[in-house]
């Protein structure tokens, strides 16, 4: 390829992948100006890329004709080690903590400097929160947050804790030096509680999903009403739930069936 | 965009599309060479492309620097209605249907000929089954499959019924014509029936998830023991799962708490 082609290839690469990033838990079904305008292609170049995403099944088209994730990528984002392996090898365990207690069971991972939910059990009962399946919090406030930002590098504590902290309720910590504190805690405690500090009326306790290497690969959480709640009593369940997971993924897949014909 | 141009764009969209597609269940992780032949472009290709997947979050490297699918396209594709999005609105109702059965509760669609796996829960002491969540499957074998092919258009089931029909067991219908009286008595009753017919020890009951135009969205299946199985039992209860995430689908979410900040 000549250089102006490279170039050039490299200007539709990031065109295709403006165009997917475009579509947002806020904006999941968009027409085509809204495709364009918002991953900032052209009219033109938006209708012959979304044409090509769509013939491949990237994007599919509802009744209205307008444009949203299609079932063919999931399909191949379900390889993602990270998404759906991590979260097949956690299943078994989430699913027991979610039995003996019908609250919230969350699993997480850490991407940068946020947390991205991979799995969330809720009883009908149970505290309403915020988290949605793929979607990201920041990590100085949630269990699981504080979890994965306590094993976090040292230089990923650095950013979070120099930039201003959000606080979502009164009870958010914000100060950098409280914070350090309870990060060093959740590290020789072995787990993390977070009262009021998203939604007053929830506490949650996460702890660590290790790797073999001793890095923190993701946070397991229980999320309960705050008023009721005994965290000293659920710490053991969750980090029993985090270290069979560990176990889980140390030992390869944890189910006893084949991965299937295909 | 000269026609040049425009020519060499479809090239390196597919080109990009066909990097992702080489990754499948069997192959998760490539190395560069891997992907190069899989994908069938040049190594300078893959490798430039790679690049620019990697850079954005479509693929990672691991410590190896072998590729796979990055969370950020997990994240992206967990936009998809016909992915996450039923999912969330059918969890609910597997998970009830998982606490009262303790078996295999699956949630399926049908995409072109195939089934394709949404979500599955699973006790330990289940009876073993193929599925995989992102994997697909036959259509004539599954009671998912038995269910999304009595709804299907009749072109689909012209195309699956002249087609050869695998034979997973002794038990799986390849016949055609008894087939196609298997799926008016799916149609007729409301629920299907897999006795033995994708692993012999296996009995699926599964039940369709209606739009409100009528059509098939989706369909819920149990999969227990074939020895203990009754199928007239299990299936009032798969049927009112349906039931439910027909209903939740078309009041919206079924979940009281908001989408989420992001």
């Amino acid at each position: 390829m000549t250089r102006q082609g490279e170039a050039a290839g490299s200007s539709v690469t990031s065109k295709v992948l403006a165009l997917l990033e475009a579509f947002t838990p806020d904006a999941a079904d968009l027409s085509l100006s809204e495709l364009a305008r918002r991953s900032g292609v052209s009219l033109a170049t938006a209708h012959r890329r979304a044409a090509e995403l769509v013939e491949w099944g990237a994007l599919e088209r509802d009744a209205a004709g307008r444009y949203r994730i299609g079932l063919r990528l999931w399909e191949v984002a379900s390889l993602a080690p990270r998404g759906l392996g991590l979260r097949d090898a956690a299943m078994p365990f989430l699913e027991d903590l979610y039995e003996v207690t019908h609250e919230n069971v969350q699993l997480a991972v850490r991407e940068g400097l946020e947390v991205v939910f991979l799995e969330r059990l809720a009883g009908r009962g149970a505290v309403p929160v915020w988290t949605r399946v793929g979607g990201r919090f920041a990590l100085h406030a949630t269990g699981v947050g504080l979890v994965l930002l306590a094993h976090a590098p040292a230089a990923v504590q650095e950013e979070v804790l120099g930039a201003p902290l959000h606080g979502y309720t009164p009870k958010t910590v914000c100060d950098p030096a409280r914070l350090r504190r309870i990060l060093a805690d959740v590290r020789k405690h072995g787990y993390s509680v977070s009262d009021g500090q998203v939604t007053v009326d929830a506490l949650s306790v996460g702890a660590p999903v290790f790797a073999a290497d001793g890095t923190v690969t993701a946070a397991v959480s229980l999320v309960v009403r705050a008023d009721s709640a005994q965290p000293g009593a659920l710490a053991p369940l969750v980090m029993a739930a985090a270290r069979g997971i560990c176990r889980s993924l140390a030992g390869g897949p944890s189910r006893v069936f084949p991965a299937g014909p295909r």
